[in-house]
């Protein structure tokens, strides 16, 4: 049986991939970075997937061709690298594409190369030279925490470059997980990589309020003043709380989902597929409810986490956790009983090493059942009948650690044909060194030396939409006051909903003081009972947008944080808001705001949607040492899709292992209540 | 052992204060309305809660008196009720306050005034020969939803009015839960409260786009075009689905809670009281985390529900399910393993008849815990280590019926010192009947003949802090940009926090745009590590505020949903931000407006914060017959109250009963990912 053209590649495709890639580069010297599927064009896509949903597939029809997308840099033999991506069909075993990626474009970096920077700096004299500056107490060692650069400054020259955190571990202890962000040093080294050499250690200011830009203190001793805050259970000085009993959740006869051929889901009449690839994570794929057509295609596209302050360099603390590193990349290998409870399917990835091997990378996408509270309810006070039922959801998640910083994203399905795309961030906050005592503009003192420097994360999901099919309209609608009138409105009560299709590509934002939201339309196709088309709807969560000026650096690169929602018509290969190469970017190239000016027809047409959504994190004392979850949410919901609440089939059975506790383990003072 | 301040009266001292008020008032015919808990001045309790909180309370400390809040009508010789209210102590048997209620206000409806109006109705020949009007299919029967009368129209006397819906059941099933709300009737007839009799009935228009406001059909046939819709499970045409399977908590070793002295709940270091009473339901008490104090009281003070539809008799569709019947009053008996699952504690309350005399109205309020996901986690990508904790949560819950619309309330406590106010909205929405094929500006037909008219809920959480004690205030903040500068913002990166404290009692609303957000601080106590004042902060939902005309009747009697956050001065029993008499008011009255034109001084003083949010609920076919819930909170966070994260002492044991769908149910392709 071929593979579904979704399916991620096998580890024997992915080494056919290879082998074909090293063939077409004979006596060279080859350094992969990714291989994986190229997802077939989406005119190819939706003839497979309409065959497949009419039931007439067979083993002799047409296929996409399976294709690799293989990123990797081409060895000159003055050893600087040439990035170069090329597609190829690991069925026929040629290459149909290849591209030589120009100078002024930096490709996404490799977890290989923070090790290059950690090496790189251990034998580098001027990063030595930088820590004899400095007087560490006895036990400690350092720890170069690796970063991408940043948006290049104006002053940069175009090289690859890659920038050092550094921290001291408190060793004494001989826990390796020691938390040594309790412990910032005021260094920075950068790192040429191409040369493999430190060019440059930066001296960070670690002054206050109303000290100046650039002070630098120059103390020898800056760990003086620092305190241990770990956050590993063994380490924590009066242990974890003993009162938290167990709370299970137990699925005795199985999950209500179902998973086939490799990829395809089936639960509570939703059907789609799963994939996985190193940028973006997790993606759902063509999403069905009850046998009709949802979504085409669900990612996170891109995330931006500007830092506020202005004391260079920290300018270039600007990560694109999805552009720069990867956040399929970044995945976490997900544990039994820890990231989710119930009966739980594991999804693995593959990914290959530097010399294109592949491996298989498990556990990176969890799916699993869980209930959140009540789904709906209604009680006729007349007989006393009351029927409730639970509102049970599916949860596709992944997790991604960037150094100091968690996020735990989900796709949730729930019973009554609504979608939530979650973001939770959670973590360790990024800090830098303050000299004893001072506070500052620039962020929050969470330790005693320790400054948690304000930032935004801005997220943008990428929604291309299948309602009914793939021609669709974005309509923006409002709920508007009327004002007072003797022929339409004389008692004042009247409010007015105001729709306005969205014609050609363009952007919006959030209104909520107007009720704004944006309807996702199929005007060809009108819901039986309202006479209205059917649509999927969702309110933009009306967050804070980029706050950094206009003519900064952090803004132009990510045009897209500019905006809630952007509507384009459909372009293949087109799934990047910060567009195709964020690292080291100093405007966005071919991302959403890109792909806006077009200004193609959106209206009854392929279109894609992203919402952007985000949180000004401002540092609390109680996200430090590791920040307890702050979870953000896009709901996407039926709206005159479907011709009664898709959950009202729901069974409203009493579950039976529910226990009370007993009222007399309360004191009842008169013996009657 | 007395009672603690804040527990609810028992049946006991129920029993006695309608002795007391019986006894005050000899040789007259009372009517009760209610009787419960007259909580303590703030002072006095204050003075108590200090003693408990010391350690030093003895069962000879002095006490609050137990007094108990008496509304009733005292019935004159000419039978028009006058309405009075009477606290007496309980204890010592004597009235401590009086009050003769004006004719310009109605008291809070009671339930059993629902079932004189249906009463009434039957009787009523007026009525009788509208219903003539119509022609009813073979078996249907008349169903008649009592409702209050909304807020008097200009022309309106002043006298205590009911109003009808009138619908249609389907009787044939024999099902007494079978939907009338799908067989909707023209018709609405208004009752005299103290005559019992209808004055008036109403014909409501049933036109669509483009009939004038008045337009009534006058059809007879007006249920022949209507269809079944029902949501009780045996009458599902197709039954329940089949393929959900169990999923149970368990919790083996038993809650982690502790309910003592009745209303005392302790968990996971916070430890507060419940109690619970006719109008606003459960209210959370002198709440504390880790010995510290947080919050004094917590209570849903109102909500007010205006429908948009213009046509006469409609914008008196508006109802305040607080103020107009009782939050508490309409409160479900809930049951195991419908509402909640896991262990489950239940809370009673104690009501009156019309005669005073008390009973148990059991399982108003449950308490239990649940698991919300992932509550922080971090991965040291060295070492490979992942520390990862749940997320527990405690949920004090209450759910209210009010004739077709259920509110579900939770109160939900984190393990890092976060506090939700949820409102979750479901039930069925509220339905008139539409001419065949027509559809209409002011709702959506959900049903054929059915139009679910547009409409908003907002809510008012009052918010009565303690922040490490009373002395409090409130400051506003937000995140601003910085327009570029070379001083203090060279490369345009610098966001600024600035914060405005509110001074004197005020209103503000939401601005998500600037991230503005309100802290509530007590300057007196800065944060060891960050120096600055211990608070916790809130976003307000920047959701949309009342739409109707200001000059409207529905616009004045809730000037509470016209801003998002009030900021008043502690005053006792200011507690209904809408007013102490909602019932056919015309304006809000000792709202949360006319506290705040005291203009009191709210700096360092004992403030009450005001969170109003809500829904514009323009009706999707997805609603109907009973509506997914939509889900609304406000959500109260430590911000530098704690000197780290509190739940970082959380075990991050693996849960042992956690089960993995085994790999191979997946058709592995190459037999190795």
């Amino acid at each position: 049986m071929a593979p579904h053209p979704l399916q991620i590649l096998s580890l024997e495709e992915t080494q056919r991939a290879r082998d074909i890639v090293l063939a077409l580069h004979p006596g060279t010297a080859i350094d992969f970075r990714e291989i994986f599927l190229q997802e077939p064009t989406k005119a190819d896509l939706k003839n497979f997937l309409d065959l497949e949903h009419s039931g007439y597939l067979s083993p002799t029809s047409a296929r996409p061709p399976r294709l690799a997308k293989c990123m990797y840099d081409v060895i000159g033999p003055d050893r600087v690298p040439q990035y170069q991506e090329s597609v190829v069909d690991v069925e026929r075993g040629q290459r149909v594409a290849h591209e030589v990626i120009g100078k002024e474009f930096q490709a996404t970096l490799t977890l290989s190369e923070f090790s290059t920077l950690v090496e790189v700096c251990k034998a580098s004299k001027l990063f030595q030279d930088a820590l004899a500056e400095l007087e560490l107490p006895e036990g400690f060692e350092i720890v170069i925490e690796p970063w991408p650069y940043g948006g290049l400054d104006p002053e940069d020259e175009n090289r690859r470059y890659f920038q050092g955190l550094i921290f001291a571990q408190d060793t004494r202890s001989g826990n390796p997980d020691s938390n040594f962000y309790a412990f910032p040093l005021p260094l920075i080294p950068i790192m040429d990589a191409h040369k493999q050499e430190i060019i440059r250690v930066d001296r960070l200011a670690t002054g206050g309020k109303g000290d100046g830009l650039s002070e630098k203190t120059n103390a020898r001793k800056v760990l003086e003043h620092c305190r241990t805050a770990d956050y590993v259970p063994e380490m924590l000085p009066n242990g974890t709380r003993k009162d938290l009993k167990p709370l299970n959740v137990v699925q005795p006869d199985g999950p209500s989902f179902k998973v086939t051929d490799e990829s395809l889901v089936e639960w509570q009449k939703w059907r789609f597929r799963v994939s996985f690839n190193p940028r973006e994570g997790a993606v759902i794929h063509d999403v069905h409810y009850d046998g009709r057509s949802v979504m085409h295609r669900l990612s996170i596209s891109e995330m931006t986490v500007p830092y506020a302050d202005p004391r260079n360099p920290f300018q270039r603390k600007q990560a694109f956790d999805f552009g720069d590193g990867g956040a399929g990349n970044c995945a976490n290998n997900l544990s039994l009983g820890c990231d989710c409870l119930g009966v739980i399917k594991y999804f693995d990835a593959v990914i290959v090493g530097s010399d294109g091997k592949p491996d298989v990378h498990p556990n990176v996408i969890c799916l699993h059942e869980q209930d959140d509270g009540i789904g709906w309810k209604h009680t006729n006070w007349r007989t006393g009948r009351a029927v409730v039922t639970r509102r049970r959801e599916l949860v596709v998640q992944f997790i991604i650690t960037l150094a100091n910083y968690e996020y735990i994203f989900a796709y949730k399905f729930d019973q009554s044909g609504g979608i939530d795309i979650e973001a939770r961030a959670t973590g360790i906050v990024s800090v830098v060194n303050i000299d004893p005592g001072k506070t500052s503009d620039y962020g929050n003192v969470v330790n005693p030396g320790v400054l948690a420097q304000n930032h935004q994360h801005i997220f943008c999901a990428r929604i291309d939409p299948a309602i009914d099919g793939h021609s669709n309209t974005v309509v923006q609608e409002e709920s508007l006051p009327v004002p007072m009138n003797p022929k339409t409105n004389p008692r004042g009560n009247l409010y007015e909903i105001r729709q306005t299709p969205i014609k050609t590509s363009s952007f919006a934002d959030a209104a909520p003081q107007n009720n704004r939201l944006f309807r996702i339309v199929n005007s060809a196709r009108k819901n039986g009972v309202s006479g209205k088309p059917v649509s999927y709807k969702f309110v933009p969560p009306p967050t804070q947008l980029l706050l950094a000026d206009p003519e900064s650096v952090q803004s132009k690169r990510a045009q897209f944080a500019h905006h809630h929602v952007w509507v384009t018509k459909h372009k293949d290969n087109e799934l990047y808001a910060g567009g195709r190469f964020t690292l080291q970017s100093t405007k966005e190239v071919g991302g959403v705001a890109d792909a806006v000016a077009r200004n193609e027809n959106v209206e009854n047409d392929d279109v894609v949607v992203w919402s952007v959504f985000g949180l000004t994190h401002n540092p609390r004392v109680e996200d430090w040492p590791v920040m307890p979850v702050e979870i953000l949410q896009v709901n996407l919901r039926p709206s005159d899709f479907f011709e009664e609440n898709p959950s009202i089939d729901v069974p409203s059975n009493k579950n039976v292992t529910s226990v009370e506790v007993q009222k007399d383990t309360c004191c009842k003072r008169d013996g009657k209540l």
